[in-house]
């Protein structure tokens, strides 16, 4: 026998998984909570009981899909040590965020949603911004700044994260360009390789900045 | 007086600026010829005698963005000759695209068209990856492996490709996000000193790899 109390968390459950689908598909704008409801096969009060409205049922939805990509990377790696070598941090750092990014177990609608986001931005961006993404890059700042040395211009150490940001994102975002240009690659089960190579890339090009900021080796990196 | 054909072709551009907002706003499904041919004050018959369909009017606009964008590149730089030197072709390249990619001088509907080919693709972009941006990367190709030496592997290229072009698209495609985590940066308003970050993060790069290969200084850089 089923108890009510699980009855209802499951109820729960199955509109977040619905909901997530039809946001992505439709966007926030266009979902409407009818259709949430006849894809999760329960009624509007449940809705209303479980979230309130349409738009906190949003926030609850892009929580549950930030939980699941949180819950399944915790799972799958063992985060480098805080007294490691900020190379090997920025390894795992790396290979942490690509698997965020690109992991096959969870359903396709998390990606849409966040991409969704980026496209027309709702309060929602504002808070994972605030809650999530700064200490995402904060983080990788302090590896950066190690790598750079203590005199190294915080602008460079910007934009020297966003570089690695940026290749990591990529995957994600470009997926549908890259299977077309390239249809032997498939991110998601290279997660390893590609790791490698963004850390051996940004690894050698910030020993280069910071070669060329020592004045032994200037002439050649300015383009 | 204005002439029956000018009249026409004024219609036709009045019709594809409102079709890439409504699309732009709505995506493919969402759009409807209704819509678009209220805002630009045209009747559906005027649709039919310029495009044919809903399908061929989406078509025309994303090669309407396509041009215009390539327009303004090809306006406002001047190309590095073919016989350059490798890292001036990379910068010369890799502003370019950023000026494709950021330029505010274009409608903000033509890069919200393109993220959202990015989310749900159409044969649009099986055209425009085919048409266009194969050869993008592969120019990109041509660079990284002269910077990187003629016995690279493929494979490593096609890598420190992905690297640059990520880097840049990074700028477009997160602007929400650097927005909100750096309001001061502004990246449409620093075009230049973007292009001179990744181009010197990306030389810096690919000489750490040419040099990690060439068995001078293997040990640094594998994390």
């Amino acid at each position: 026998m089923t108890q009510p109390g699980s009855r209802s968390a499951e109820t729960r459950r199955r509109l977040l998984e619905a909901a997530g689908e039809v946001f992505a598909e439709e966007g926030f704008r266009g979902a409407t909570i009818q259709q949430i409801c006849g894809r999760a096969a329960a009624n509007i009060a449940a809705v209303h009981y479980h979230f309130g409205d349409k738009e906190r049922l949003y926030t609850a939805v892009v929580d549950y899909a930030d939980e699941c990509a949180r819950a399944h990377a915790a799972a799958t790696e063992a985060p480098a040590a805080s007294g490691a070598k900020p190379q090997v941090r920025l390894r795992a750092h790396v290979e942490s965020f690509l698997t965020r990014l690109l992991d096959r177990g969870r359903p396709a609608w998390h990606a849409k949603l966040m991409a969704r986001e980026m496209i027309d931005p709702t309060a929602v961006l504002d808070r994972l911004v605030r809650e999530r993404m700064r200490a995402n890059h904060e983080n990788l700042a302090t590896i950066v700044r190690e790598l750079l040395g203590p005199d190294a211009a915080a602008d460079t150490v910007r934009l020297c994260v966003l570089s690695i940001v940026g290749q990591c994102v990529f995957y994600r975002h470009s997926a549908a360009v890259i299977t077309r240009l390239y249809p032997d690659l498939v991110p998601a089960k290279e997660i390893a390789r590609i790791a490698d190579h963004v850390t051996r890339f940004s690894l050698a090009a910030i020993r280069g900045l910071r070669t060329a900021r020592n004045g032994s080796n200037g002439s050649g990196t300015k383009a």
